[in-house]
């Protein structure tokens, strides 16, 4: 049989290229091009506008890393609000948390959550969990509307380019914080300190504008451009590096393959070049 | 113009693609193919039997790791040993600590350290300073005839084929503990956590056997396979997570693009899945 490979190019002069299977799902949504293929080095993959945004082997780095390090920032976080993360991986990893009542999903395609829910069943499994409510909105809209309802809110957008484009705005997280409870906290995927410097920089002096407590965390995920993420943490009382619930967070270190105690606070240390960039 | 890229093929499954502006240098040595290419994405590339070992703007990763970790573990490295690292980025680095007055540097390839002194001088530049030794030969053969010679020994091999294979043994392991004076440290580059999860659990379980402080730490270096990489740190009697030399740490801090006193600490700190594949 041919080989066939995807390369997903970071940009004109280098990717990451996977040998396939096959393509399982291939739409144009109303929103962008949702595609799942399956690889032999990671299972099967969702691609948004032919961009990586999880696979099977690989999506536990990042599930776990934006959602406990917010989580277990809070003592009792009960109300989450998921922005993006239509694939659900972020869903799940919130519903482990046991003082959790309801987890809003707000999604603007809701493409993605039935590819999701039809192919990666292992990610997207605990959308029907009662405690969560699925809405296919843009968020933009949907935060307009919140006031002071959200323990944690993790927004788990795709890059600061097409449907995205419009969270990665002054505006947007001024909403979010208005949409937190009393010493309620944030945390955005915030691109690839290796490949996506100069994005990474303007989030951050975006995010800086609106909340007195900004913190960039960082962790490999190895599907990603640069094989190397971060995450920011906002809040406007909270600090992030002290664990708030130690028997949530050692019930979670028990069952996680990436989180512990330690690693909580040993992704807040940032080398040299990524402090420079963050100004943190 | 054509556009001309090199892959380099983790397994069969997966690579990492580089666009290339062209090849400056290609030649078959007695041990290896040493070759340089010039990418857009990262500069002057040294491949060795294919496989990338340097690269002009991604170095500094692997070489502050490999280096100041162990090196500021110890509060007066005056002789240093470094295995293998023709390129020079790990001797570089180790003079920049100002307790040094010897470095040897025990390199099976002289065409490695030809070829980076003519082509990578930003890495190689400080293979002539004076306090440098250069010795061209097996280090097998090297250290059966040291003795309590060195106050640090680094291992920037390449990986456990091809002519480094035999740096990954009980036998070599022992040597390099009988060539550490007291209170001597090691520490050996130990492969990638995401891609070679087997080779990184063999070498730690040897070096247990050998050494009764043996602890791994990790960071990312964005050439390499799997983006991520692991060193192990190894003693008799030094616990590596301490700082024994503030001063020194304080001034390499100063100018390193990753190293600082908190990354430290930081780098020992292991996800879940990487303490179950080393065991500690």
């Amino acid at each position: 049989m041919t080989d066939i490979w995807y390369t997903e190019k970071y940009n004109n002069n280098l990717g990451l290229t996977f040998k396939i299977k096959g393509t399982l799902h291939c739409e144009q949504s109303d929103f962008q091009k949702v595609e799942v293929i399956e690889t032999e080095a990671y299972g099967k993959m969702l691609l948004l506008d032919g961009l990586v945004m999880t696979t099977e082997k690989d999506e536990f780095f990042y599930h776990e890393m934006i959602s406990h390090i917010p989580m277990l920032s809070h003592p009792n976080p009960e109300r989450v609000l998921v922005v993006g993360g239509g694939d659900g991986g972020t869903v799940r990893e919130v519903l482990n948390h046991p003082s959790v009542k309801e987890v809003v999903l707000c999604e603007i395609d809701g493409a993605v959550i039935d590819v999701s829910k039809k192919y990666l069943p292992s990610i997207a499994g605990k959308l029907d969990d009662p405690r969560v409510k699925i809405n296919v909105e843009d968020a933009i809209e949907y935060m307009k509307r919140q006031n002071k309802s959200f323990d944690v809110i993790l927004i788990d957008s795709t890059d600061p380019m097409g449907p995205g484009e419009g969270l990665f705005t002054e505006d947007f997280y001024t909403n979010v914080k208005n949409a937190l409870k009393e010493n309620g906290v944030m945390a955005a995927q915030s691109e690839s300190p290796i490949m996506n410097q100069k994005e990474l920089g303007l989030i951050s002096n975006l995010l800086k504008k609106v909340f007195p407590i900004v913190k960039t965390y960082i962790a490999p995920v190895p599907t990603y451009p640069g094989s190397f993420w971060s995450w920011t943490f906002c809040s406007e009382t909270v600090n992030p590096v002290e664990i708030k619930n130690e028997k949530a967070a050692e019930e979670i270190e028990k069952h996680a393959k990436f989180y512990n105690k330690d690693i909580h606070k040993s992704v807040f240390v940032l080398p040299n070049f990524i402090k420079d960039i963050v100004k943190q």
